[in-house]
């Protein structure tokens, strides 16, 4: 039995390929063209595990992009397949907070990652992976240079919740001299108390696992510990829970119809 | 008896010189510093009516900047300075719309302008003068030129509502090839919807009237007006009703005290 998983977001796509006592992931730059890279996805993976198109059963595509992707089996949110990947990883966990390039969302999940509930924004740049994209922009560092440049003993707190006024609000600060570490760890704190919010209103039951893009930034890992509270898990493959949540649910399609 | 009004708002500073029969009024960027920009604008008023600052009997500020200011006689809110400002010129006003640099209102008002009702967004970028300031430069224009150059026959419509997002979208909306002037229309509707939600929240009762720096963008009237459903009055001084209200505000309490 082999199966694929995509996963498409805003900024990356990420796949997974499962067979029989194997798999591979690959991940690209989604680009303008969400549908490329899906495709660009399957032709790594067969690549990867030296199998042929032919040979895969089932390709699930979730994630942003999964609408404009015409060659999967099917589509399936972005909420069940990262309670899917996660509980496969780690099963005990109950609260799954995910920040990805342009949304976050937070699961509470049962047993075997079902859904329980869930809380998303995909409306406000605010707390996402944009923000702090715009942030790095504005500091002249890539976003994936904020995680370690961060000095939260020099916290900088930031006012405004917005990406647009709190841009300009660090920029204002940088301008009065104030440590550039303690400004991105304000950034990070920003982005982990909106998320945190989001959270608790749903409620947060432990363990809790921080999931996507941002969550390879150890900056916005400590602040949402702190905003939530609780110490937090991040899988070693963060990025890739959705892809392989869709790989999952393929493969269990497949094995129940046997 | 002469008094000075003083509107600090994010973007342009405002002011008002009244004496006994006669008035000037002046205005300038914010700048940096709110407290500069106030003083400017009182000796611009001083210039303008050749009066001496000993002459000036009260001076009340208002706007953003109202608090960095020392030099007034007394702070007050923008809402009771627009209400009083925009009473003066149209008693018949019930609501007042007002989009400012960095906020927008909605005011409900009564006989006099009287305050009976008010919501206010100050904390989103998005339905403010900031939204079109950000779209404006994505599309290598000043905002000052936005609103001639709306085309609302080939309205684009912007489906995000955040700035942040709604950036990215009229570049890829720019980039198919799109008309320019259809993507600025969708830019005014996109404001006019924003905030004709918030007024429809609170309740619109005619006649209604539009201030604030955004005022003079014809194209968010046309659009306000689209989705209000309703004629919409812009005073000739449309970003001097707040620095009005607080000259007349301040010329009132001389008088009660006389
Ligand atoms: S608060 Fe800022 S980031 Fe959020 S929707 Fe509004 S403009 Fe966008």
């Amino acid at each position: 039995m082999i199966v694929i998983g995509i996963d498409i977001g805003s900024v990356a796509a990420k796949g997974y390929i499962i067979s029989s006592g194997n798999h591979h992931r690959a991940m690209i730059p989604t680009g303008w063209s969400p549908r490329e890279a899906g495709q660009a996805i399957i032709d790594q993976l067969l690549e990867a595990s030296g199998l042929e198109r032919n040979q895969v059963e089932q390709i699930y595509v979730t994630g942003y992009g999964r609408v404009a992707f015409e060659h999967a089996d099917k589509t399936v949110t972005e909420i069940k397949c990262h309670a899917r990947g996660v509980a496969e990883l780690y099963p005990e966990i109950r609260t799954i907070i995910d920040i990805g390039g342009q949304d976050s969302k937070v699961i509470s999940t049962g047993e075997k990652g079902q859904v329980l509930d869930f809380a998303m924004n995909d409306k406000c740049a605010a707390g996402t992976g944009r923000f702090l994209q715009v942030m790095a922009t504005a500091l002249g560092l890539d976003v994936s240079e904020l995680g370690d440049a961060e000095d939260p003993g020099q916290m900088q707190t930031i006012s405004s919740m917005c990406t647009v006024f709190a841009e300009s609000e660090i920029i204002g600060s940088l301008a009065r001299g104030n440590p550039k570490g303690g400004i991105i760890a304000g950034l990070h704190q920003s982005v982990g108390k909106r998320v945190a919010a989001m959270a608790r209103r749903m409620g947060i039951r432990e363990q809790v696992a921080f999931t996507g893009g941002v969550a390879i930034n150890p900056g916005v890992k400590r602040a949402l510990e702190e905003e939530i509270g609780t110490r937090i898990i991040v899988p070693e493959a963060c990025q890739y829970t959705g892809a392989l949540g869709a790989a999952l649910l393929a493969w269990e399609t497949l094995r129940r119809d046997l």
